[in-house]
């Protein structure tokens, strides 16, 4: 999904951006939270993760239409301490209350040296990377899961347990001179499209693997579910009302000059990454043993300057969104 | 290595505690901290966590009297807020130093519902759910990493990348009924064992599991590294007056009542845990769908009641020890 697609155009991220927000205030969504939406959508495709970008518009401007989600929602703050923030997101897309959470965690991190910050009651927030960069950018390390209510996966009938469910988890260390580390990722080892006889003969080879997969996908699922209230009877309201919402959210921050000072912090995630790609020897296929983090970097000074690489069928889909929505394609085809 | 021994032994968990505390004394540890750590070994094995049970206790016992590792430390605590502790082990082993962050760190939960626990200049901490149980035990949900200076693996040259690292991580839930989430692991998804052309061949099949797993090593290896001071000047003295001592450790501990009701978040827990097992199809060549935990708490029962299963050859090598060190073997053979 996320290997750079073998056609495509090359779009500008401005208008591309622009596009963005514009599709989504037509589905109805609130102006700032469209604009926000579509600059995290881009964001995630200038750092190559298709996944993540604006291949999800269609999708979720659908959800607003039809009212999955809750266009105009009211956020707002259950609790707030001086090291923690609890946000009901009152049953709209993840993305603008589990920003406002994080924000607030990063300033209480900045004081208190760590920041808390929970969302009930959001559909989607998308990449957890979003919200672990913004807390990168201000001089901090962060961990984010999103989870749901009571269990992502209601059901796990005929699924099996290497494939056990795939909420996003985010680490991420900011550095000094090096691509920062950031392991903006799903919890399962297994991708979805990994299936069939030649996966399955892995559960016996590396049991042990697909067991702490299943684990981490459990520890995310609940603590952004249960951990920040989704198992609670006002979460099923909600969800009644908006089908598309049964997703929490958590972000945990620590100010990277809590124990020690911050300089020496990010020489040593420098000193780490550098080693990495230096010494390993790399994965058999590739040229180079990088840490996560180092390839989303490349794409992202790549596409800023030479526009993002969009698979055809990407850029398709778009266009048959803005006919839908009457917005104008603000790019050259 | 943590699958139960073909050719074993039954010793009862208080005799192993009683010789693993003489046998640490005499090779010169505080009488406290001996006892700590036999205790903790002991609940390892008690959880068929071989690798991390008495059978490292020639090899402390080693670091010990040859003084690798401080056997007399004074700690220190560098800095103490309402939710931090930062604690210096004076090049001691890493239990009873991280377990006096832990401590720290669950008051801190139980008071501001967040905590964080860091000790630099330390040796080996053990398995990371040591401490994470610990604050499980308290009602907090905790997550506990141990890293290194400056980077644990000083020189990766010829190390495949597939196998970068594998230091200690552990996330752990606490349930009600269930059995809780415990996912006490290492961070690379391969063990030590698996390498080889079988092994390499996977490197083309899943890379992106491999790349997750080498950001979990990343991770842990900064969080509990740069993140706690081990890449200060400070530290490089204490290695060089104590060799066995380069790591620290960091825990991070949250109430489970922070946001929601405890009682809701463990039956949370104990949902998901219980769909796992009833509904997933279980891993190849295995009988049932268990998440982390589960196994660790079976194995708890059953060797509490009848006895730890030792393997023959662990149970040589401790009785070894004890003629070593002149303590007496306190169960029947």
């Amino acid at each position: 999904m996320n290997r750079p697609p073998a056609e495509f155009g090359r779009i500008p991220p401005d208008p591309l951006r622009t596009f963005g927000t514009q599709c989504l205030e037509r589905a109805g969504m609130l102006a700032d939270h469209a604009e926000q939406l579509a600059r995290l959508l881009v964001d995630s495709d200038l750092r190559g993760v298709r996944s993540h970008g604006t291949r999800c518009l269609p999708g979720y401007c659908g959800s607003i239409s039809s009212r999955s989600v809750n266009p105009r929602p009211e956020f707002r703050v259950l609790k707030e301490t001086d090291v923690a923030i609890h946000i009901d997101g009152d049953g709209s897309l993840g993305y603008a209350p589990m920003m406002m959470a994080t924000d607030a965690a990063i300033a209480k991190a900045r004081v208190k040296g760590v920041g808390v910050g929970a969302v009930c009651n959001i559909g989607h927030y998308g990449s957890a990377g979003h919200y672990v960069r913004r807390a990168m950018d201000e001089g901090c390390t962060a961990f984010s899961v999103q989870g749901a209510f009571p269990q992502y996966y209601r059901s796990n009938q005929d699924k099996r347990a290497a494939h056990y469910g795939n909420p996003p988890i985010c680490f991420g260390l900011p550095s000094e001179t090096e691509p920062p580390l950031v392991l903006d990722a799903a919890t399962c080892i297994l991708a979805d499209y990994q299936r069939g006889e030649e996966f399955e003969a892995l559960e016996e080879m590396i049991p042990a693997a697909l067991f702490k997969s299943m684990g981490y996908t459990a520890i995310g699922t609940l603590l952004g579910g249960a951990f920040v209230g989704m198992a609670a009877q006002l979460s099923r309201e909600v969800e009644t009302r908006w089908k598309g919402s049964r997703n929490g959210g958590l972000i945990w921050v620590m100010d990277i000059g809590l124990f020690a000072p911050a300089e020496e912090f990010r020489q040593g995630v420098d000193e780490m990454v550098r080693l990495a790609r230096e010494e390993l020897i790399p994965l058999r296929g590739y040229d180079e043993a990088t840490l996560p983090g180092a390839v989303e970097q490349r794409f992202e000074e790549e596409y800023s300057r030479d526009g993002i690489k969009l698979a055809t069928e990407h850029i398709r889909s778009l266009v048959e969104l803005g006919q839908e929505l009457d917005v104008p394609v603000p790019w050259s085809q």
